[in-house]
């Protein structure tokens, strides 16, 4: 038996299940650190109909595995599961198999537990130039990486990024790294101060006025509809949108400034965890000042709780 | 003095006014046909606050010119009356101009009159292969050609139109010269017949079960919310929504499918002319079977009362 944080569709608690056991193909991997993503949070409030164990984002080390050179290897994984036969996955487009599972949202136990399974072809080592707590942010530094696989960005755009919560810091980061045109709109002044100190233009919510129509890319990161309406207004004619919150609820929404104006909404999930721990090797993108605590999984509660302020950025579960 | 139809923002009435008087680069053009498009209809119910001449589809004659050539020619005329001077117009934007005005749609008096005025920039002559009547679906034709100018089709994409209206129509028939694979999904069987003897696929709402996730490309063409509702459920994960339709009001709405599916959402309103022109020219796309009644234009009660139904397509005004 482990222990493993389960939601049942009201509560979160910590439980006592069965250690899982591989599939064909699939590993053991004993979890040494997760972390919490909006995701997560938006999970205990209804998101995607979740119940299991949730988390996604984790560091761990290959306990077991089909393939023996995998053994002892401290590893990240993604988050899709797909069936590997179908025309997505033929396409190499494995993260939209229509009969995928998602680690901790979708028809997959998650993990925030001791142990967890996955495909080893999920799995990625972690280059020594890495350290585990920092490998924590592959994924949503992915998901930041994303965007720019999607979108051919022009060092003459002006790119406005609304959010500077955990995906936003990251989406800041890498965008830096492709133009210098760019602007990020938040509200916490701590938070906007970290980006500021590594050189990235910021403007409090408050004193953002004449962004009207002036940015060819607007990104969405604030994980509200607040952000969206935001967009709306500062995407200019030709411009993209793109959307990186996902979140409960429906909203009212008037579509023809979108025909009027010909802009483009590009959805954007999950991206390349070879580029995202790349990034992270060769210092490209640095993660340290996002950590605000580490705290033992015992302590679970309170990293949700802390999880949940608005103050914090990334909360890390040492297991 | 002429006679011009006027809406007051409650009722549209024939009214006698002045005639316009060219602004400098501007032709004075006598109407010779007008055509009733959607947005006309959609502008009686509100949409864009128009008050004053509606109409934007015309074909005319130039009766008055700054320059000399176009004297006595029969032209018809793109609907964005751009500065000439700002960001987008030096970037060959005109259409999105931010101080354009739009002919009959937006601070600017439109066609259905005796005169109207246009920059000469603004003005294309027909070629002599195109019949009058014909040459007045350029403007619908060229927003149909648009969305070949923002999207890269490619030959293996299966493409869903929904909406066989006015513009499906067209769009049909534009999209039938870049791929073979499109459906046209819509409710009249008589509309849907027209596309059918043009060798084009097309299914009735009612029998159009399985398009779940089945297709690259949707174009929403019905103006309607339902439209947009209907591409949501047949787009495939990493596909293209485009939208035609615009209309008056809000929805709800949730945003996180196109998250999840990595969906593209393209506006798409007014397009190229000469591409249109030379379509008709070559024959390439017919539009004879679109006119559903050619009326003088003193009869124009009678012709909104027609363009109103849903059985019609194009109706004519001969003024």
């Amino acid at each position: 038996m482990m222990k493993a944080l389960h939601f049942d569709g009201n509560n979160l608690k910590l439980s006592e299940v069965p250690i899982p056991k591989p599939r064909e193909g699939e590993a053991l991997v004993k979890v040494k650190y997760s972390g919490i993503c909006n995701t997560d949070l938006e999970i205990l409030k209804g998101y995607m109909d979740f119940k299991g164990i949730i988390g996604h984002e984790f560091v761990g080390i290959v306990v077991q595995s089909p393939q023996p050179e995998w053994q002892d290897k401290m590893v990240v994984g993604e988050i899709n599961i797909s069936c590997g036969k179908c025309e997505y996955c033929s396409q190499g487009l494995t993260r939209h198999c229509p009969d995928r599972s998602v680690l901790g949202i979708q028809g997959k136990q998650g993990v925030m537990a001791e142990y967890v399974t996955l495909p080893l072809r999920n799995l990625h080592v972690i280059p020594d130039a890495v350290k585990p707590q920092h490998a924590l942010f592959t994924e949503p530094l992915a998901a930041a990486c994303e965007i720019f696989e999607q979108i051919q960005m022009r060092s003459d755009y002006r790119v406005l990024l609304i959010g500077e919560g955990k995906l936003g810091q990251l989406i800041a980061r890498v965008t830096k790294l492709y133009t210098s045109n760019l602007v990020v709109l938040g509200k916490h002044r701590q938070k906007l101060d970290l980006l500021r100190k590594l050189g990235i233009n910021t403007v409090q919510s408050d004193d953002f006025k004449n962004g009207s129509g002036n940015f060819h890319v607007v990104i969405e990161a604030t994980g509200s509809w607040h952000g969206w309406e935001l967009a709306l207004q500062a995407v200019r004619p030709r411009g993209f949108i793109i959307l990186k919150s996902t979140y409960a609820g429906e909203h009212k929404f008037n579509l023809v400034p979108l025909v009027i104006h010909e802009i483009t909404i590009l959805g954007s999930r999950c991206g390349p965890f070879p580029l995202a721990l790349q990034l992270l090797a060769k210092k490209k993108v640095l993660v340290h000042d996002l950590i605000t605590a580490s705290l033992p999984f015992s302590d679970w509660d309170l990293a949700f709780d802390k999880a949940s302020r608005h103050d914090s950025l990334k909360i890390i579960m040492k297991h």
